[in-house]
């Protein structure tokens, strides 16, 4: 599927042990204005194990060791856009196939992440980045906006979707009890250990905020004997989720309302959202506080799963940009604004972010193999885009840019929390 | 052991469904000094389910439900300082026995913190107390006040703590992996779900800040074969601890250090810090960040297990004055200041406030049987002003004023991490 625009094959980076070009002229020492531009631009992301080949043949790794991956671009359009700014312009290129990567894309998008927690300089590259970081507007999370936003990503068609997410339609990090468990093993393990640390019991009333295309909304009415009401603003996924629910006979113990969060109304024995803080954004999340604090009945547990971070940083702006509009995984620290307004009490958190590495290889492999069927549904920029998106999310979580937590809290008063965890996991 | 200086013997509160006052003259409907005074004090307080009886047989309990415990006054000195500075002179009349309580001392202060947490109004008393907090300076954590302070109460004699501590001497919530299990068990288990949770394996090197009396050290080095260097500030606990590892056979593999965690050096597996955080002080932590950042290997994990809170608030101002100089527990929220400036990944959080508060009701049991023991070592005043701690301690875990947070983290880019937990449940 990569659009080469190159026919001579370059020798792999990682067969090189040199870093040596093979037919291209190193521009390593070249003062010409290209090679000047690319040390700038592999400075202001830490000289990383990546060479970059231009349209002429000419080459360049500023790194000493061996390139992980080499990166050609096709025309000097696309360099200028590149230097002037690289997060976004990367990504454009990528799609459009005027930059093209030989080797391991997930390797080099790691060594991308890696050597920019440690810029060594890049002079005018990195002031470009900081400008560009600075003026990027973020599209909010009012009622409104959340509605285009969440349309953009999850309304592009549930068949496109069900090409690679397995079995569950789940579109949130699984859990594998083995390294050997499948992708939809892991996700049926997922929702059994989301339920297991709500300690859902027969009869009990629960409220979902943000269910996706509905399978934990499903498998805790079906497994666990309980009432769901699960709330979404994602059209396409409540329509497939109200089908889903026919189709088991869950429709009278599952209602999906389609309706934003903020709407929930009632008291439940359980509170449950998987992959949906991602979307509401930390200048809600006192809101979403209160909402919790008047959903939970006194003696009840809650459970938020989300992508985070170790620090607060802004989402990629290519991401922002051209995948998931208005969408900022939070770090714990500040997750805590949910919580501490209403006296909630945090009683557990779980990081299994190596897991969200894991399901994301499981959807890549799907993915590629549907490579041609996604190209025909859309275009070959969307099947590059896409490729981007998935392989940088897998790098992401491999080198700690991203976490996932799950967080499982009560009302502050609750005596009848779970005396230990050993419950979750006996078998 | 309660020095009550009124031989009449009031109904006791819970058997008088009336909230019927005996033989005092009820001043709920009184207009004199005292009444108003006591109306605000209660009222400051969210008119809590007590009742207050004066020197002179008066009392009053603006709860319309049956009061849970009756608090005693001797005299006009002990009411005029408990309105003017309630939350420090309630413990100082206590200690002195100018203030005495029949029913459950426990109960009483549970009461007295769900009130406090909805006041319906107190003026006077109740802008005294917020001048007062706001007046309140508490004494600074630099090498040398935290000297000082943990001195002030770790110092004050082995031989009183073996009194009451157990077998383990361990002073800090226990794990009781069933409610039948001892203290000594609770405390072993303890000790193992820490090692667990960090993993352990023969041959590694471990850095303890703040050991105690050493036990944790000790059983570190001689049920999971590893090497343990552990640093106290206070002489008594550091002498204690040497002496047991002697004993033991363990002095060539656990060093006792005799100084500052912020004077740790060299790089460990492991670091482990139970007990140590509340005497930190929220400004020290991003200091204390950077000493973990630098002592711990990059494959390594670490522990930190401390007494919280669900949201910020400063010590108690009379557990400050008497009990801990110094200390204040944190939010979570607070505590990822640890972790963020130094890109370090929490990757478990366990709340077990409920084992605490079981921990203090153990511990209770054996002080007072030990109370006339403590009275000799030391004077009345003692005794009770220990008990109030104690009693008060468990109280506030039981009303969710107080959490038990232990949090294992690891260096953002370590993809050594336990795959899930279960390993720390499997039997």
């Amino acid at each position: 599927m990569q659009a080469s625009k190159h026919p001579e094959e370059l020798p792999l980076a990682a067969e090189s042990a040199s870093g040596y070009a093979g037919e291209g002229v190193a521009v390593a020492q070249s003062a010409s204005l290209e090679g000047r531009m690319l040390r700038l631009l592999l400075s202001a992301f830490g000289d990383p194990r990546v060479r970059i080949v231009l349209w002429n043949g000419e080459s360049i790794c500023t790194s000493p060791e061996t390139p992980v991956a080499t990166v050609r671009l096709a025309n000097r359009a696309t360099l200028l856009r590149l230097c002037a700014d690289p997060d976004v312009q990367f990504g454009e290129g990528y799609s459009a196939g005027d930059i093209d990567v030989q080797g391991d894309l997930g390797l080099l998008i790691e060594e991308i992440y890696r050597g920019a927690a440690a810029p060594r300089g890049g002079g005018a590259v990195a002031l470009a980045r900081r400008i560009a970081h600075s003026l990027h507007r973020r599209p909010a999370n009012t009622l409104q906006g959340s509605q285009h936003n969440i349309h953009h990503h999850y309304d592009i068609g549930n068949e496109f979707y069900s090409l690679w997410l397995g079995a569950t339609m789940a579109y949130t990090c699984a859990y594998f009890p083995t390294e050997s468990a499948t992708l939809d093993e892991a996700q049926v393990a997922k929702m059994d250990h989301v339920c297991r640390k709500l300690r859902l019991r027969p009869g009990q009333k629960v409220v979902e905020a943000g269910c996706g295309w509905g399978s934990l909304a499903l498998h805790m009415a079906e497994r666990y004997g309980v009432e769901v009401r699960a709330f979404n603003i994602s059209r396409e996924q409540i329509a497939y989720a109200r089908d889903r629910a026919k189709e088991r006979g869950l429709d009278g113990r599952v209602e999906f309302v389609l309706d934003d969060y903020r709407n929930i109304s009632g008291r439940y024995d359980a509170f449950a959202s998987v992959g949906m803080l991602e979307h509401v954004g930390v200048e809600n999340y006192e809101e979403l506080g209160r909402i919790i604090y008047r959903s939970l009945a006194p003696h009840g547990l809650g459970l938020i799963h989300t992508i985070g971070r170790n620090r607060p940083k802004p989402m990629h702006r290519w991401i922002d940009k051209r995948i998931f509009p208005g969408a900022s995984p939070p770090s714990l620290k500040q997750m805590m604004d949910i919580f501490e307004g209403g006296n909630l009490s945090v009683l557990d958190v779980e990081n299994i972010r190596l897991h969200y590495a894991k399901t994301l290889a499981c959807w890549i492999r799907l993915y590629e193999r549907s490579a041609q069927r996604v190209a025909q549904m859309f275009d070959e920029r969307f099947v590059r885009m896409w490729r981007l998106y998935l392989e940088g999310s897998g790098a992401a979580f491999r080198t700690g840019e991203l976490q996932l937590f799950q967080v499982v809290f009560a009302h502050g008063g609750n005596n009848a929390i779970p005396w230990t965890r050993a419950d979750v996991y006996a078998s």
